[in-house]
């Protein structure tokens, strides 16, 4: 049974997030029923990020054994035209060694989180990104950004529901760009990670945008981290403006593989 | 009854167009629906462009008069409020002269094109670009365009419905760009004219993308043009790549006012 790595896109308006559910509909389950019309058995496929409702994916990567020996591209381009007309894309397919784990083999995940500031509504990005009224400061920002970086207790910054065994974890970069378009302001907010907490790059977010409001100061991100305490996280930032941008591997099981071949 | 200017930008994709139809929705009745809840009455609106349906708008200028002297900002958010949750938004407000008029004083415009080259089916971009699997020769397509510009009989790029009095139009840029995403390849075509035949802009990027795909030649566009004879047109691009991206007016009625504040 050989193995397959795939990285796949998605739109998460639609979907209740990764994980199946028994009544709404996931991106784990349409992409499995999108696989089990290829071989007739539900295969189990396994996500490097279970992301949340409402939340989206640049660069997803999920595993899964089949019985046939597939062609990777065979294989990509069958799995697509079983998905439509879903909101969900496969990008690029690799045939991987059976111990390689989508979750467990990761060294390092990506996220993005995208602000557009501006009065009106809306209208391209609605449900792609977090719409804010009034500009932010950026510089107050990146300030408060700079005392997450590195080895942390995240307690603050972590769901009551996350699993995980310890809060300790390492940031290794946060980075805020902001850029001019016709239609608004808009903050990039780029989080790089061997690993995260639940809910931990929104309620980030949610933190240093309330110090771009100015109703926290840079230096009070320090005293909130250090309080260990989920009670004084700011406002969790909502769903929609998230995106997991890239799971990183070593060695890369898609080196050389290109999306527009 | 003074006269307001406002700029508009809106998703096609929910919309048989800008024209007001019996039995689909349209932006032009959208918004006027909108604009009726402040006074009673049913204005109407008259724009700069009447898109077709599917197409979108980045910067439709439209006007209209009402009995109230509005300030044009708390006239914009009341529309904005109205408009909910459609996906139109009003960018810009502006109170102008009343010899102002949206479709006529326009000097030129802008419409914006926009071609994505990837063989995975589009998800963010789905409705909202021309869908590609095979790169495009650029070099060809912009020595094609080259054969366009300035003052020409466009009879072979006019839909048989268009009701212009002439065909002869004055071209005054056609720009090509390529740029590289994580997802994909996109060629964004801008053209500039005083003003547009129907179905001026995807006849001719239909055209240009034949080029691009090698089944005509870049000089073939010459001839093609000087047949004057619609049977000649390469197929039309479909509207979903489409955007109204800008009008322009001297003096520009909205100088100073910008989109964020």
């Amino acid at each position: 049974m050989p193995r397959f790595a795939m990285v796949v896109e998605y739109n998460g308006e639609a979907y209740c997030g990764w994980q199946r559910q028994k009544s709404q509909s996931s991106v784990q389950e349409t992409i499995e029923n999108a696989i089990r019309k290829l071989e007739g058995d539900l295969p189990h496929i396994t996500a490097a990020g279970r992301t949340d409702t409402g939340v989206h994916a640049l660069g997803q990567v999920i595993h899964f054994d089949l019985k046939k020996d597939w062609s990777p591209e065979t294989l990509k381009a069958a799995i697509n035209a079983n998905l439509r007309p879903s909101r969900i894309a496969v990008l690029k397919a690799s045939e991987v060694d059976k111990d390689f784990h989508a979750r467990f083999s990761a060294v390092e995940r990506t996220y993005l989180y995208r602000v557009i500031v501006r009065s009106s509504p809306l209208v391209f990005e609605n449900g792609l990104a977090w719409h804010i009224y009034k500009d932010l400061d950026l510089a107050g920002m990146t300030k408060g950004a700079s005392y997450l970086m590195g080895k942390h207790d995240f307690t603050t910054f972590r769901s009551a529901h996350c699993q995980a065994l310890s809060p300790v974890k390492t940031m290794n970069n946060i980075q805020i760009d902001s850029s001019l378009s016709p239609s608004g302001k808009e903050y990039i907010f780029i989080l790089e990670a061997p690993s995260f907490l639940h809910k931990q790059v929104r309620s980030i977010v949610g933190t240093l945008v309330k110090v771009g409001m100015k109703n926290l100061g840079p230096r009070d991100v320090k005293t909130i981290l250090e309080a260990r305490n989920r009670q004084e996280c700011g406002p969790l930032a909502p769903p929609e403006g998230l995106y997991l941008k890239k799971v990183t591997y070593d060695p890369d099981p898609f080196s050389g593989i290109e999306t527009s071949k």
